[in-house]
């Protein structure tokens, strides 16, 4: 069992903040610190005791990651690099930095190669986001029994991968290993591709039939609640990956519609079944 | 408020089931006859407390509906019209009998004109589905709060209309009247639709990345674990508004994939932020 003096969170939202307060509640770390930019939000995080000290990065970074023996760069992907670069430069010599980001291989490859202090970097994407946002809705069993996908490289020492699934195994999450590569490959059909599915039907939906809107409409539009910038980011990082999969959705459609409009009820069928199937596959 | 000797419902299934529950919860009816094809099913229905008699289809339709003053039928769209009609010949004269299919069109159609007997259809669909099936599932409160459509055509007695819209909300149902056609329209756009994509997406998972699938696809893709028999009927039955539907989806869907693509980030945010606006004013 994983034991650390001081984690520190860079960003604490929902993620950094369920991630402060499983910490606590496990026994894992004795400090959490919570560092951010915005000054009001670390004091909610503080109030709902997500972390036991908080620091601002512009102001007190130094101070805040001083005695940090693991830090987690939970903020959006197109920060993390130079927040994980900057963390290195601040924190003790040799400190272990892992982030919570959805997309890995641009986050990897900025990465690659020595970073300040000698400090390592693994990548980390537990799959237990929520269209929620803000440490007021974290929850210490956000992550128990959740995957969390790490992507170590040909250069990253074993031991540090394995110290980092154990933080999360600590956490009651199952860990999985792969490549950045494949990881976004993944979750461009897992994750990325669902999302834009969502958006593109919420975007469609007229005011006038929102009171049509049901049960089936707001589970499959509900990921599209999530923060715009959060997503842009995603989207904009994972294209090709993402761009792959719609195509590759879109070929499924195409061949539902047809199935429809040509009334081939077998392969209609067919195709309701098989979904079916993976569908309850899945679990509730 | 609506009180009712004798309610038949055609068809105990999870919606069938729970209207059984609400009906008698509410003190709305004090008999409710299980009708169906299934002993063994209908046997179901009655331990579980839906319906407070039962009726075989095939043998015993017409002591079943000897006592009936309202009938719903609760069948996959396809055996609409034909059952109601039977129902008619068997039920006492003048009975009015309503359904609760998620296409209204052919079935008001099919019924157009006098039913045997006196009695008169008016078509409702209960926005109150779920991907779960059977009467084990029903729920007394699977319709409080919930919509539904009612389908009165210019043949319809404003008081038969009137009579159907009260039995709903008896329920707890909000009630808005339509026109067929007007409803298989919005119903493709707020249901089909999202059927349609949530069983291409479910479809199109490969086995091996079952473990990659967070909460983001499993709410995308709940609904294609509902029933393929009962969602083909309702696919073919509504296909020409559907299909229409598909087609104003992928307009949206290729202009995600453009601005994603061409990496056009105002275009991208703004459809994520009108996404968001629209999913936000659903509620959660």
């Amino acid at each position: 069992m994983i034991q650390l003096k001081s984690v520190a969170i860079v960003g604490v939202g929902l993620i950094g903040g369920s991630i402060g307060l499983a910490l606590q509640h496990h026994k894992i770390a004795e400090r959490v610190i919570g560092i951010g930019r915005d000054r009001c939000r670390l004091r909610k995080a503080y109030e709902v005791g997500a972390v036991t000290e908080t620091a601002t990065w512009d102001d007190e970074l130094a101070g805040g990651l001083a005695g940090a023996e693991f830090v987690v760069v939970c903020t959006p992907v197109d920060s993390v690099p130079e927040q994980v670069r900057q963390a290195a430069r601040h924190a003790p010599r040799g400190t272990l930095i892992t982030d919570i980001g959805s997309t890995k291989r641009t986050i990897v490859e900025a990465l690659a190669g020595h970073l300040p202090n000698d400090c390592r970097f693994v990548g980390s994407h537990p799959l237990a986001g929520s269209e929620k946002t803000g440490v007021l809705h974290a929850d210490r069993y956000l992550l128990a029994g959740r995957v969390v996908i790490i992507t170590p490289t040909p250069d990253t020492a074993p031991s540090d991968a394995d110290r980092v699934a154990a933080f999360w195994q600590a956490l009651g999450a199952k860990v999985l290993s792969m490549t950045a590569a494949e990881h976004d490959r993944a979750a461009a059909l897992t994750s990325h591709l669902p999302h834009a599915l969502a958006v593109a039907l919420a975007a469609g939906l007229p005011d006038q039939m929102r009171d049509l809107a049901g049960s089936g409409f707001r589970d499959t539009t509900r990921v599209a609640a999530g923060d715009p910038e959060m997503w842009r980011q995603i989207f904009i990082d994972n294209r090709e990956d993402l761009l792959e999969s719609i195509g590759l959705f879109r070929e499924l459609l195409d061949r539902l519609a047809a199935a429809i409009g040509e009334g081939h009820e077998l392969e209609l069928k067919d195709l309701l079944t098989l979904a079916k199937k993976n569908r309850d596959a899945l679990g509730s």
